[in-house]
């Protein structure tokens, strides 16, 4: 998965320190095993499966998994048991051990690189340094009380010290989160903006999510794109999550603007929301990258299940069979998604002098065979259960299905710790 | 999961014979492990997992397996590669080599009954009964030479023989299986149909599924369902697939009617075409299944994709989050289908006197923890690897991960080959 769509099979590929230095078809390595062997320390041997960009799932919350499936289908779920819930246990040690098993159910389906928004979002960072994970990671600001800032707009100055924290590492960027045009008012919308800007950072929002959203501001300015232009939010620092609600003149906008979009169209479906134009976004020129949303959103993080609602429901929502094909499912959701974090030239596809950022997946499973048509694999057939390995920046951060920067059992009981307090405090909600 | 959704949390579960003959609280059995141990000849430790009834997959075409991703997003797929290539090598050797690799799929992610309609269907039998599985299976009746009968209509004199081998047993009921309205004429429906009635059987058929057909019917008969109504077809026998095309109108001949609907979401979003009024059939009363599809279409033959399809595209359809809850959703996916296949005094539901038709799920997955709601894990999060064992009449079918009644590396060998047999004809289409 290169630019121009090349597949070896059988092939292979050498990674020296973090980057890929090599690939070809199997006949050009040399035959002899000693000769392989002197090439590289360590080979791995394999035949049968996929070796392919890993995922690159660009809107999530991997913090909130202690909530997932909390309230399910209760009316006025958020109000009622998600933000009381968040105001009473959503600290420092919650979003460290919920970001630790997120990135585990990440990293173990084959996703390599993310985007998180979230509280206390340096416990995030933390956490993805441990993993191994390449992350664009933003602080979130609200007009209200916050869990890690008690006052309105508080998570500015924490994004602040976070980014200045976080700047340089070499896997893990820090951004500005503003929440919404509606949980953000213009004037920090404006500052938050800025602050990216100088320090050439991402802007993550949420944009054009809610009915009630689009109503509002298509009263005052036509639409919540126009709305974000009219005060010089849009542009390629811009990250905009769902977009549900654009027009065409909307698209162009966003198209002319170079911003980039999460699509997230599993969560969106299971929200009962209407299908967001995102082919017709891609087709003309939007960055659009795939998603998974949060947990309690998804609520699974495997990109195995986005890649495949894709083009399903753009197919749903166009009426056309091939209104997106497997391959370009399979390329949205690597390359695509690097583009639309700004990482393209460093990450998303297979190439030399690009960082290896790798997943392999077996394919021996009854699920997945025959393969006819490799990307049909990729996109309707692979499960997070066909992750074998996993490299990021040249290391193994999922070896032979073994997380190896988080003790899995550890994380594990942190996590159902957490979840069975949440629960308790639920249930008198 | 019985009809008053009782959960037991941990709950213990007696199977003798066939039969459930009890269940309860975990505080209602013999704390005394040795009583326990004479209560059974053998006792599974299931803690932490979730034991339900088997998902029922009212529709789908199993034996297809080896074409599956074949030709994927090429133009005018079926008629430049399919229908040669199943003229070439579909006969009975395919067919039963395609049910055997489909039946471990389905039954390796905890599907206990199925409904299938192919050629050479005596073959799919011959595999369900080794399988061990619960299935309707019909004979395909075409107004076209078929791979199993040179003369148009052949398929009903094929039926009919293998309605009379298989009549009286105890797991495997056959049925007969006119393609379409569109492929079928009105004189051989209703002799197929009137076959059916005479016998007790379920008549399985392609209703209301291509916007062709339904332009057809709409133009003479106002829909595709007010059609067949007008030729008598409309009964409790009728299990009809996709009814993609249906209006409110439709939905109350259906319901007046009794007709069951095998609703496919994914297989039906992956052609492109409009979502189904699924849960507008359900509220209206009409007895609606959840269906993979054929491997072909869907691709994967795995209920947890689809119980999970369900609930979001209907939330799409309605653009509201409260259309199908999670656990209306694992109703249909078990209890609505066994209804839809005229077996819910049968399976589908965990009651004292039902058979014993049983998945054990593991929840010990990153994507499956926590577990606040069992319906929205089961919904929302299950993936067909977190399947353990599955019972089909009080038998083992899967036994800790391995299917029983089929060689699974045997099954899998055979199926690669043919597969690239077919695949290498597909390359000189």
């Amino acid at each position: 998965m290169d630019g121009a769509g090349t597949l070896f099979d059988p092939g292979w590929l050498l990674v020296e320190e973090n980057t890929i230095v090599g690939l070809g078809p199997m006949e050009t390595l040399p035959s002899d095993p000693a000769a392989r062997d002197r090439m590289a320390d360590r080979r791995v041997d394999a035949r049968g499966g996929i070796l392919m960009p890993g995922f690159v799932n660009v809107h999530t919350h991997i913090s909130m998994a202690p909530f997932r499936g909390l309230g399910e289908d209760r009316p006025d779920r958020l109000r009622r048991f998600l933000f009381p819930l968040e105001k009473r246990f959503v600290d420092k040690s919650l979003v460290y051990d919920g970001a630790r098993f997120g990135l585990i159910e990440m990293a173990k389906s084959g996703t390599t690189c993310f985007a998180d928004m979230y509280y206390f979002e340096a416990e995030v960072a933390r956490a993805a340094d441990e993993a191994g994970l390449r992350a664009i990671l933003g602080e979130t600001i609200v007009d209200f009380s916050a869990p890690d800032a008690a006052e309105p707009y508080g998570g500015l100055e924490y994004a602040r010290r976070f980014v200045s924290d976080w700047m340089g590492h070499p896997r893990v960027s820090p951004s500005f989160a503003p929440h919404a045009p509606y949980t953000v008012d213009a004037e920090h919308l404006k500052i938050a903006a800025a602050e990216a800007e100088k320090r050439g950072l991402i802007l993550q929002m949420h944009v054009a999510e809610a009915a009630d959203e689009s109503a509002r501001f298509t009263a005052s300015h036509g639409s919540t794109v126009k709305y974000l232009d009219s005060i010089g939010v849009l542009s390629p620092r811009l990250l905009a999550a769902h977009v549900v609600y654009a027009d065409d003149a909307d698209i162009a906008l966003l198209a002319a603007r170079d911003v980039a979009v999460a699509h997230c169209p599993q969560s969106n479906a299971k929200a009962g929301r209407p299908i967001a134009p995102a082919k017709r976004m891609a087709d003309a020129g939007v960055r659009v990258g795939l998603a998974t949303d949060g947990p309690l959103s998804g609520n699974g993080m495997d990109m195995q299940t986005i890649v495949s609602w894709y083009p399903k429901l753009q197919k749903v929502r166009e009426l056309k069979r091939d209104t997106v094909t497997a391959k370009e499912a399979a390329y949205a959701a690597t390359i695509g998604g690097a583009r639309a974090l700004g990482l393209g030239e460093l990450t998303g596809s297979i190439e030399v002098g690009k960082r290896a950022d790798l997943a392999l997946f077996d394919t021996d499973s009854f699920g997945v065979q025959p393969i006819h048509d490799v990307y049909s694999t990729i996109v309707y057939s692979l499960k997070a259960s066909d992750a074998r390995s996993v490299l990021v920046d040249g290391a193994f951060v999922v070896d032979e299905r073994t997380m190896v920067g988080i003790d899995e059992s550890e994380a594990m009981a942190r996590l159902m710790e957490t979840a069975a307090r949440v629960g308790a405090a639920a249930a008198d909600l």
